[in-house]
């Protein structure tokens, strides 16, 4: 099944994504939850409950144009979590950049790298990434994989972990690269407002079981920058789960971007930053494209 | 005017405390809001229509031991912002120590370093700290003042920025150094949960007009380890505001844990690391003690 929050009227709602359009959770049962983390709350059971809905009502779909798509969770419940140096040939195309500040000339991680990026960075696919709030005019795109938590806890292991995955999404963890070297910690290049593109949808576990095998494809204007398969993840993702919950308890709704591929604007020479005016698609097969223009 | 977040029968409230005892708001007035965001988003209105109540109603005060006093923010809205390295003789005791592994050989930081710690890691004052959740066994102190926005913005320049300090309270900025080291980002050696005690209390910006003159004392064991101004601070709060909100917005309860002063535990030779039956004392003229046992 496929998530989407959208705004009508000025209010948010969340629906279920399909060929024929935007089906409404509040329209299949008025008791329904009709926010995102409320949904991911109510794990597998309502899951069924909004399939069984739907078949039983039938329901007419929104016109996907006649809303305004929002991102998954517009506002998380905290900070989205973050790994850094996740794929091996990113992780050299980084430290060669030379904007890895914090590496201690250590190319390859021996431990996952975490941070985090600000709630208020959070936009939708089709939102503006607003460049001209790095007053370094260093932008950079890094396109993502994330994971979303259905159940949380703590002292998850690996061999446990994917039960806690309630689905995935696409984030593009939009940075400014003197920012995030100038600061040493990330957090800062990392949270500017609009530098988190998050969706379209969330797709949830069931309808993806083979996540490894899945491709991640990153395009500016067009063309080629980052393509790679999750299998390549440095860290795979039930390695992620037990790493960020060994001592942190994990919560329904949490976000963990896992890491991006190579082919940043950094790994060119010189580095390729976005400009206004370019267009960036991430595309994540089983999840969709999340396409944001850079203002 | 101190503001307290407490227990009683299972539900969370807000008080203020005085020398006579906790005055619930919800006593006061019932249209009162009872939860300290909402309390912080009222703003100066708000707390001039408490101080009014209060006199006008002469409320019988709760003793505080027969509630349970919990962190400010229980649960923050998204995660606390801190700075690294922002005394002179802390930001040489890191370096020296060898633990930090994002400086780069930079002792003294030209820019704010700035990462977060995890909503989930908040307990109050009193509660355990969790030693045992640091499977490295370095698990050391970092006494700080933490600022409490009021109204929210980005681009707030240095000059507005006290405007924007709704008040303080303390926050002990527990680390495992081994975690913090190993991962490069500090995020997941700050994050472990109760690895972050706030309060006892927010003291409202108005009774701390000279924040600079203000001393903050940690005390070990009883102990002195850190006794220091705040006006050594590397970068001070107008400084700090201006760096977190020039193209992030700030929104009404951020924290800002703003750095630590010397004498940590891997400020000595060898680090004094802390154990459990540890008791941990960091206090702030005008604030109070915030308390916690090493479990």
């Amino acid at each position: 099944m496929k998530l989407v929050t959208y705004a009508l009227d000025g209010a948010e709602h969340v629906g279920v994504m399909t060929d024929e359009g935007i089906i409404p959770l509040s329209i299949l049962n008025s008791d329904m939850p009709d926010e995102m983390h409320a949904v991911v709350a109510g794990g597998s059971v309502l899951l069924n409950q909004i399939a069984d809905a739907i078949i039983a009502s039938s329901p007419t779909p929104l016109d996907p144009t006649d809303v305004a798509l929002l991102a998954p969770f517009p506002r998380p419940r905290r900070n989205v979590f973050c790994v850094g140096k996740n794929y091996y040939a990113h992780a050299r195309e980084f430290e060669v950049s030379g904007f890895d500040s914090s590496s201690a000339g250590q190319q390859i991680p021996e431990v996952p790298i975490i941070f985090t990026k600000a709630t208020t960075s959070v936009v939708g696919s089709g939102d503006t990434v607003e460049s001209a709030l790095d007053p370094t005019g260093s932008v950079d795109y890094e396109g993502e994989l994330a994971v979303v938590i259905g159940t949380g806890g703590r002292g998850i292991n690996s061999t446990d972990a994917m039960k806690h995955v309630y689905g995935y999404t696409i984030i593009n963890d939009v940075t400014s690269r003197d920012i995030q070297r100038q600061h040493k910690q990330w957090f800062l290049g990392k949270s500017m407002d609009t530098f988190c593109p998050m969706g379209p949808v969330i797709t949830t576990a069931d309808e993806l079981h083979d996540i490894r095998s899945i491709q991640l494809t990153t395009r500016v204007n067009g063309e080629v920058r980052q393509n790679a398969s999750v299998k390549d993840l440095i860290f795979d993702i039930p390695r992620l789960i037990e790493t960020l919950s060994k001592s942190m308890t994990l919560e329904p709704g949490d976000l963990i971007a896992t890491g991006t591929p190579a082919g940043v604007g950094i790994g060119f020479t010189p580095p390729r930053y976005l400009q206004p005016g370019d267009h960036v698609e991430v595309e994540i097969s089983g999840i969709g494209v999340l396409a944001n223009p850079i203002g």
